[in-house]
């Protein structure tokens, strides 16, 4: 199955253009958003299973930062 | 000065909501896109640095893979 990117191309170019690229290319801000999906998905796993531990149904942003410890 | 985030909140949601999550508060989508935005900032800097080292005006997939590294 092909997993589709759920972070959109334009703001991530913005992101690597902000740090001072004068050009950026697709394949670029693809890799960089494949990367920061994998580190979302990581996060996001460990904090559905903190919500879940603590009998809630609600991610809530406490979960995201235990998340990443 | 305050900064605006460039990722917007509905993908991120949908991360987190495919990792299992029933439900999803804001603030939990608008902290996983500070930490996914300081991580792209970071990789970023990296990969126009070495897109400036290697005297290209152009930062490509190499620059954002050999940045994480």
């Amino acid at each position: 199955m092909i997993k589709m990117s759920e972070l959109p191309i334009a703001p991530v170019t913005r992101i690597i253009r902000n740090a001072g690229a004068e050009r950026v290319s697709d394949d670029a801000s693809q890799e960089l958003i494949k990367l920061l999906e994998e580190e979302a998905e990581k996060i996001a796993v460990n904090a559905v299973n903190l919500a879940k531990h603590a009998k809630r149904k609600t991610v809530t942003r406490e979960d995201i930062e235990a998340a990443t410890k």
